[in-house]
């Protein structure tokens, strides 16, 4: 399943360890507490930027095992929403949920060659229980196709078992000792892993673009990052499979891209490892096609990434727990009638944004100041505010700040609710637009190799004429590592959406016929 | 987190390997296939008939590593109700979803001693991943306490950080060497468990209850199996908890008890070992008050070998993934033209009840003839059966068959659904019921030890007044592992139900002052 290829070494700082390099947890955490925000810029280590906005926003914490975080129930909400709009979607799709254990055996493990190669060094085993050594030590999955297969065989017989379309939601295990990174990339995270079965390729190949399409939805209408479908090169498609599909997005911040998640037609090479075989309508023997797709909690953290900012994170309104927070301000001067009118009207707030379908929230909690709870939920990136102070309380008029624009408006209180309805929809919409924008002003068009590496290193992707090799991927890697100390350049995908590739166009880096455009830039 | 004390061996087949001991997996596959049904007698053999029925009814699959079980969709989509109902009540609690690591570091593992001893002999331990021994150990959690409460004590600062009330939905291993049983004692399961800090016991107290209670009602509304809410003694208690609450079913077939659900106050032993303190409102140091409660995929195993019989499983339609399977029954007389008709209706049937909200399919395979299917859908224990004909199709009519007392009963057409929706209701009510009246008739009361044997190798559970104490607790268990050969009998709980206990009654085996009523019983 859906692997990312290991990247080389990006030039961040470690974010793992709180006490050693990294300067998240602890330390942002007393930021947290003290209202001050947060003691990096973005802009100028965008490395510890992430990792102390991930602890100050309440999305993880750190753990004692070096690439293992907690998901505070901040960041487990949110995959929670992409949950139940995936498995809403893929049940449409007829896909059934099922379970499969988390061991397995080596023999299986290793069944496929080219597959266990790439997932061999990162394999977790379990040797001992107890006190007692096991007979023969079994993996924790890296991924399930080799856990899963071996039934495949045996319950598909007949044409009339396909397709078979199962899915699981669970936890696997990748144990890579490279730069840990909560939710882009550790040691274990959570997922779905889908593994189909057809008769034919031509219905692979239509389900993997469903499939690709429904990740394209969960970046673009529920995170709001614009990503990029392609088709993965050989060099970089998943190991063992036929071919991988993909949504790759951009981190500004960084300039790298990210492989958003996966898709792939797997052919019919596991069959043929696996023996997965049906009689079909003629009484014949055929081996099954198939595909497998997943997505991870690693779309958080590209989220997080792409809108985050000084103060914290920002949250688009769909994937947000709390869309609305209310802020009653009382002042010193007013009545305690006054302020227990405030009160109830603030709590009257929330109750109709709720009824409304606006999840909200009332922080009327006395021991924090207005100022440490603006910056309380700006770090947690909650999209909108409503301000009720004392002033407002005589006019009847409540301010609703934007995390995202910090504009502010002066609303009647009876239009409160609708008002934030429309900005749910609003916020969501221009998060987007914004971050499409800015991915789009990021891609640089390049017919040769000149500019390539002060593109890559003014943090940019570039798009340029391909003869579609190994090797000439390999030249890229070298040369793009030899020439810029940023690291090496890779391919993210071939853009199904390709610009017109006039008749005589050339590779950019060989000079070999282009047969498409490809899309390079260092990634996670 | 609840852990299941261990049995002692119970004395049924081993259900793991279908290639040695076990009946069923390949035999039950093959028996499906030819349409023949179990073939072994639930009353003959419950073991064997229970590791049949499993596979026939197509729950799981067998795994080349032994304890470990394929749930699949059919079981998996059972265990999504379950988690449904259970998630939107806590969510109503205010208990906030979130995920710790699986992995644990020995030193935490290892932090409660009474605690780890109970769970130390069956923990799976990470040691190496790819071809590199890690430099320590790491656990795979049996359970979260000490995984999660280290952090408790770092996010627990003031009062107000409390209550703090996390759950989580996840995987756990506990690596038993004894009779692994699919669902029931399986060394991988599925659970969801709570972890709660108060400030004080009175707090935690009503937890414990309201949790449990949720647990009664997924057996009594859910799989309609009765079960009697009660308190371990201490012998059977959690292992470093202060009380352990639980809720106790009766497998008639096997004669045992069941430890359905628990719900634990750990009172503050853990705080302590973690160092969970807070400043109260006056500025003092306390420790804080802590619950822990989960229930696992053990409660549909339950269900299965409550309610199944000789012809496969029989489910209660709140956790049916079909609750009405529509089968058209042309016969060769029929016009081309009728046929389509007929299917053309059936299929209009399945569209009604499914807009009516009853989970329906339509199963018109030709390949298959009628009663292939009635036995195959009734293995998978689908709770209503419309059976449409072609004398049917005159009369417009169908006949409806239920799956848990065969009863037949012939509905027009334009009645179907709304019949089907009231059956629904009636057959949840009388599975209860009749479980109910199954379970009472199996439960004895005795003051004494005299018919104590007796009643067990009866497979009866039951009641005595006890003193509550664990030496009387050992000695019961000495005696009935001598006096019989079907295993030791052990408390299930001390019903929170008592009956009245008359002054100066004495326990049924010490002869000291009874201090409560207590259900005994072979357990699993």
């Amino acid at each position: 399943m859906p692997k990312a290829k290991a990247a080389k070494a990006p030039k961040e700082k470690k974010a793992d360890d709180p006490n050693k390099s990294a300067p998240g947890a602890g330390k942002a955490e007393k930021k947290k507490e003290t209202g001050l925000g947060l003691s990096t810029k973005r802009d100028e280590d965008f490395g510890a930027w992430y990792s102390q906005v991930v602890v100050a926003g309440d999305l993880i914490d750190y753990y004692d095992i070096s690439g293992c975080y907690i998901l505070k129930p901040w960041a487990y909400a949110q995959w929670e929403y992409l949950k139940e709009f995936f498995d809403r979607e893929i049940k449409e799709l007829e896909v059934e949920n099922c379970y499969f254990p988390m061991f397995v055996s080596a023999s299986r493990l290793e069944a496929e060659k080219d597959h266990i190669e790439d997932f061999a060094p990162e394999v977790a085993w379990v040797t001992r229980s107890g006190n007692t050594d096991l007979e023969v030590p079994i993996a924790v999955r890296p991924t399930s196709e080799t856990v899963m297969y071996p039934h495949y065989a045996q319950w598909i017989r007949s044409h009339r078992d396909l397709p078979l379309r199962l899915n699981q939601w669970c936890n696997v295990v990748r144990w890579e000792f490279k730069h840990p990174t909560p939710f882009i990339r550790s040691r274990e995270f959570l997922w779905q892993e889908g593994h189909t079965a057809y008769s034919s390729k031509a219905e692979c190949d239509v389900e993997v673009r469903q499939i690709l399409e429904l990740y394209r939805r969960v970046y673009e209408e529920y995170l709001a990052v614009p990503v990029v479908p392609g088709k993965k090169s050989e060099k970089e498609k998943f190991a063992g499979g036929d071919y991988t599909t993909t949504v790759e997005a951009y981190v500004p911040g960084s300039g790298r891209g990210v492989q958003g998640a996966t898709s792939h037609c797997l052919g019919q090479n596991f069959a043929k490892m696996f023996n997965i075989e049906y009689e079909d309508a003629k009484g014949g023997r055929s081996l099954v096609w198939q595909n497998s797709w997943g997505f991870t909690t690693r779309t958080l953290g590209v989220m997080y990434m792409v809108h985050g900012d000084d103060d914290g994170l920002v949250l688009p309104p769909k994937v947000a727990p709390v869309q609305a927070i209310v802020i009653p301000i009382p002042n010193s001067k007013l009545s305690d009638e006054a302020k227990q009118k405030m009160d109830e009207i603030a709590t009257g707030m929330c109750k109709s944004l709720k009824a409304a379908g606006v999840r909200s929230k009332l922080d009327n909690r006395d021991n924090y100041t207005p100022g440490w709870k603006y910056n309380h939920w700006e770090l947690k990136g909650v999209p909108m505010r409503v301000e009720f102070g004392a002033r407002d309380l005589e006019t009847g008029t409540c301010v609703i700040a934007r995390r995202d624009t910090r504009e502010k408006e002066t609303v009647k209180i009876e239009d409160l609710t609708k008002r934030c309805s429309e900005l749910c929809e609003q916020i969501q919409k221009d998060m987007f637009e914004r971050a499409r924008k800015i991915r789009d002003e990021n891609i640089v068009s390049l017919t040769s190799w000149d500019g390539f590496i002060e593109a890559l290193d003014a943090k940019k992707l570039i798009m340029t004429p391909w003869c579609n090799t190994k090797d000439s991927e390999e030249l890229v890697k070298k040369k793009s590592t030899a020439e810029s100390t940023g690291g090496a350049a890779k391919t993210l995908c071939i853009p199904f959406e390709q610009p017109a590739l006039e008749a005589g166009t050339k590779c950019f880096i060989t000079g070999e016929p282009a047969t498409c455009w490809v899309l390079w830039g260092r990634s996670y």
